[in-house]
């Protein structure tokens, strides 16, 4: 069984260092910095109108890696896997992760499978690592360095991914099917930082999203943010959705945005270079960064208002990133 | 949960990149070829006679990336939580892990915490994953490099591991008390490479054990392997257990023992080297590369008689490693 599977990702992944057959993988990396990252994916259902367990173990460690601002280069992926999942399930779980790699240009070099009794793992979890290089000795891109004045951006529209799982999950169809918005984000992050390398912070709103990921850079940085309400992009279905959920779009996952904090007076610019990629169509600039000693996220109404976006209190959402 | 968990691991492993909050870290590697490695522990039960998962998380990932003759560096690691696995079960294991990179000079840079409902998992999972950098250019070590007439290694004693956690698991107790061999190998592999660097095979027998790993490495290199059983190193009281369990000592997994292959000529130095340091205090040579166009793993008794070492059809040991 172990045999085959490991077949089945051999086939799929079609690397050298997988075919080789040793249990590491010998990779060149052109000089810099080494960014490593990792993330485990236990989401159910493991198919959802926009993607899979799989693709999301790609893209969401490519983002997580991506978000340094690094060049990402290789990946590995762990699979845990009950016993009598059917071994279709688990080949189009590997395809999908195939097609995933090879849009973002990033290999699949070494990984490992374990099968557990049956009773023992909800099917599939998949851990991914991944390995990117820093080449460019400029950028300082992290979580602690937003500052006051510095522009809040996002890449488009929020809630999708959240809302399209939920729905899956809890049977409901809409009128306008609503699609996981789950993608790589290398190939838009590489644009911005030759572009703009003076960027401060980038962070994909997944788990939590756009609110528990600022509140941690709110947090981390020692500043306040403000968000303008009818700047952030939701599409209509989505938005919808929410309301029939019960849910604020700005605390729901997504698996393909991501927010960018830079000095001011390059806002213009980068949203210039993230319009011009299809992954930025509908980039906004959302806020800016506030000198706040409470390091409070504010959201500023459509009509004026100011309220605290806060952090979720327990789990509305899990595993669903 | 999520967040308190974090905090556990943060602690434990106090390294600067996690305590940055980043989903990534940022590395130094000195220039070379970079290696990757990722594995899987699923291992009931969690504690056993000489370590845990926590400790069999680090050194199996160290391990597999030391195989390489790599300078291992820098370790994720992702955990998958049973929602009510006891804090203080998860805490023993961060401090376990902590411990054990420590010991084998490797960091724990990042890491990944999802927890599952209740059934979801069992208990606890652990995926590692590993870099390390390859500086020396005349290192080639691979399961493929296999030639007849190389000289077979082992650092110790076999069966440990796999007979510790097996009599822990079915409540055996034995006179002398079983240990698991689980050990971090890559302060061995760094002595053998710089005093031997003609090495052409490293590979720790782990699951399936040293038949598993040698028909692998015979089937890679399309060579044949002769094993004598004399010379290979069973403790008497693991060869007692071993008997009364019904199991070949040479298919129960190891956790800190390697294979080395050589060309004849370098053993004796390659043979010292290891006996000189406290992981090969055991060592021996047991056995030679031999051409055979059928791939052949064969055992010469005690008696002068020989059979193949066989594949373990199916899996003897589920879980151990």
């Amino acid at each position: 069984m172990a045999q085959l599977i490991r077949e089945v990702f051999v086939a799929a992944f079609d690397t050298e260092s997988l075919r080789a057959g040793d249990d590491f993988a010998r990779l060149s990396v052109p000089p810099g910095r080494l960014v490593m990252t990792t993330d485990g994916y236990v989401i159910t259902p493991r198919v959802f109108p926009g993607g899979d367990i799989g693709s999301m173990a790609v893209h969401g460690t490519v983002n997580d890696v991506a978000m340094s601002g690094a060049r990402v280069l290789y990946l590995t992926a762990g699979f845990i896997i009950e016993e009598g999942l059917p071994l279709a399930d688990l080949a189009a779980v590997a395809d999908s992760m195939a097609r995933a790699a090879r849009e973002a240009g990033v290999a699949i070099v070494t990984g490992d499978t374990k099968v557990v009794e049956r009773g023992g793992c909800d099917g599939l979890f998949i851990t991914t690592a991944g390995v990117g290089v820093l080449t460019d000795d400029r950028l300082d891109i992290a979580g602690n360095r937003a500052r006051p004045g510095d522009a809040v951006l996002l890449n488009g529209t929020i809630g999708d991914h959240g809302v399209a799982v939920m729905s899956r999950r809890e049977g409901l169809s809409f009128e306008t099917p609503i699609l996981s918005d789950s993608a790589a984000l290398n190939g838009l992050v590489a644009d911005m930082v030759a572009a703009v390398p003076e960027i401060r912070v980038l962070r994909d709103p997944t788990r939590g999203g756009v609110a528990a990921t600022l509140n941690e850079i709110a947090d981390r940085s020692g500043v306040g943010v403000l968000v303008r309400e009818a700047a952030v992009p939701v599409r209509p279905a989505v938005r919808g959705a929410c309301e029939l959920l019960g849910l604020d779009p700005l605390t729901v996952a997504n698996e393909g945005k991501l927010i960018a904090i830079c000095p001011a007076d390059r806002a213009e610019p980068l949203l210039a270079v993230m319009r011009a990629h299809p992954l930025g169509r509908d980039a906004a600039v959302i806020g800016e960064v506030l000198d706040d000693p409470d390091h409070v996220v504010q959201l500023e109404t459509a009509l004026g208002g100011r309220r605290v976006i806060d952090w979720l209190a327990g789990e509305q959402l899990p595993r669903i990133c």
